[in-house]
């Protein structure tokens, strides 16, 4: 009899993320305008045929990643993007039946990973207030819990832990041998990291992207950051050559390019500003915290607005349901000043 | 106690395949010289901030490549290199301890994604003469068996199978319902494909790649051609936004330049006979079939060979051992004229 697995049977998976060329992007958290056209052309003017047709190399730019880290290429491993690391992780440190403890809502992979895997993934809701008391993840940690997957700052909420916070629930996981997912994709657009715990103790991974802050979502890449037995084991189930050239070269220049992180967090950081600050005199009610997303209460119907938006304005942003005492609200990316302002001035138009 | 997945701690894997820039490459089947020029210059062109920073768009790229392979969309799955496709294709379509039929020596991923996954894979060996008899794959075949993989033509061996020899193959498969995997990758080096089996039938999955004649290894795509349900399940296991919007900006160029394709066959196809033809004349014992690689026996010992081409020749090349009666031999990727004629000045150099 032909074998299905039942997992990947009974999975349900959403794919609806075409046709946004154009369109005023801020459903997604990228960089809506991406990096400086001149910086494109210049890293884009190096490439070689042979660049192209050659298996893409890795060891280069994984030694210059972790210096950049502050590390060695032992407690990194590249993947393409930074999903495709929380996958490997799930698949090699947690079991079939296995428990995995997470909030809700968070970035939907954990789940669906959990689900394709036939993990039993354990969600702790925020409050009704958009809280997320450590204390109520700690209290679901015990001895049958396999994995912690924490999004810090955690998308679509915004909030953020503590180091005081994340000590605790450190704490708690090393008592229960639970090994700790912190995912990071929204690091720069608030300052703190939780890398050293990664690269000083066993059992704790650091994922991070290039697709948020360093605007490289179309290239596709991601890193994982752990103790080198446990780098060596995500590392054994990648793909070969999972990580391609484009990506690798387009990070390398980020990175060594003075300035450059710096002048993107900045422009981030104003626009946001721009953002809450508008939102503020037209008396809306939002909830911005950490990360580059902000959470908006329409005066009107949000889903409503967010065809409106796309129909009329051209601009894509996204509804969520049940946010607490928000209720149905907007999501909306934030990015630099101009395309804040295209997307009040809509916002003030249609939302009325 | 914190939890380790068994299969992927006892899992072996070889990462060397980097400081290959700047050699002739000739280890691992890629396109040694790449595109033209030219034509790199004219796709990156077209490079904009936002195509970088942007998640990637599959669907219009999904629709030409269906209209090039004759079918629509809902027969296709991108993958970030065809080896992706395959491992999906093992996670939905074989269960743990479950058998899965392949030929040795092959191409390595197929076993290591069975014991990555605990699946038993039942290697069929090639004759002496280094041929792959079909009832030899088929006496393997019985209810027991969940999948068949076979690469057309097999690498490194280069034997293609014929549509009768296919045929009784997948009638086999069919009654004892295994699902059949017959991976393309080495396709137009070799004009015949199987791929209307993958369209007209359930359980076939063709499998094709960018990587070789398409020169795109750089950029990591395949695809996956099944049955709608099948490429469902496919669709289901990928990770989001697995395919980088370079690998489909290049492809697509590619595809829609009149004549390139058959350029690239051509010089392909007149390097090769260049090589078969200097190799006759030195007298020297080979297997050259289907594929653009070789196998060549040298007159020294293989090993040292190839040590001494990269060192003293900055050629890459690879050795394989038991080679049935060929024993220890040289497995050569064949390209444009002019790098086979390094090769061979290099060779008839060292090789004495």
């Amino acid at each position: 009899m032909y074998y299905l697995n039942k997992n990947v049977e009974d999975l349900d998976r959403v794919f609806d993320q075409n046709k946004r060329e154009g369109f005023l992007r801020l459903d997604l958290n990228e960089n809506p305008g991406g990096l400086p056209q001149k910086f494109i052309e210049e890293v884009l003017s190096e490439i070689t045929p042979e660049f192209v047709s050659q298996y893409p190399e890795t060891l280069e730019f994984t030694e210059m990643l972790a210096q950049f880290v502050g590390t060695d290429i032992e407690h990194i491993c590249l993947v393409n993007g930074s999903s495709e690391g929380i996958r490997y992780i799930i698949e090699a440190f947690s079991s079939p039946k296995g428990k995995i403890v997470g909030v809700t809502p968070t970035y939907a992979m954990f789940e669906v990973y959990s689900k394709m895997y036939d993990r039993n993934f354990i969600p702790v809701p925020y409050t009704e207030n958009l809280e997320m008391p450590v204390s109520n993840i700690i209290e679901k940690l015990n001895p049958e819990i396999e994995l912690l997957i924490l999004l810090n700052p955690n998308n679509p909420m915004g909030n953020a832990y503590t180091e005081e916070e994340m000590k605790r629930v450190i704490c708690k996981a090393k008592e229960n041998e639970i090994t700790v997912v912190i995912d990071e994709a929204y690091l720069y657009f608030y300052p703190k990291t939780f890398v050293e715990y990664a690269l000083k103790e066993e059992h704790i991974f650091v994922t991070r992207t290039f697709s948020k802050l360093f605007s490289l979502a179309g290239c596709r890449l991601g890193y994982v950051v752990g103790w080198p037995e446990g780098i060596k084991m995500v590392q054994k189930l990648c793909t070969p050559h999972n990580v391609n050239a484009f990506a690798m070269k387009f990070a390398k220049a980020i990175i060594e390019k003075d300035g450059m992180l710096d002048d993107l967090i900045k422009l981030q950081k104003e626009g946001k500003a721009y953002l809450i600050s508008s939102l503020q005199k037209h008396n809306y009610e939002f909830n911005a915290k950490e990360g580059n997303f902000i959470f908006i209460k329409p005066k009107t119907d949000a889903e409503n607005l967010v065809k409106r938006m796309k129909l009329e304005k051209r601009i894509l942003i996204k509804t969520y349901s049940g946010i607490g005492s928000l209720g149905n609200c907007l999501r909306v990316t934030t990015g630099e000043e101009k395309y804040m302002k295209q997307f009040l001035k809509a916002l003030y138009e249609l939302d009325k």
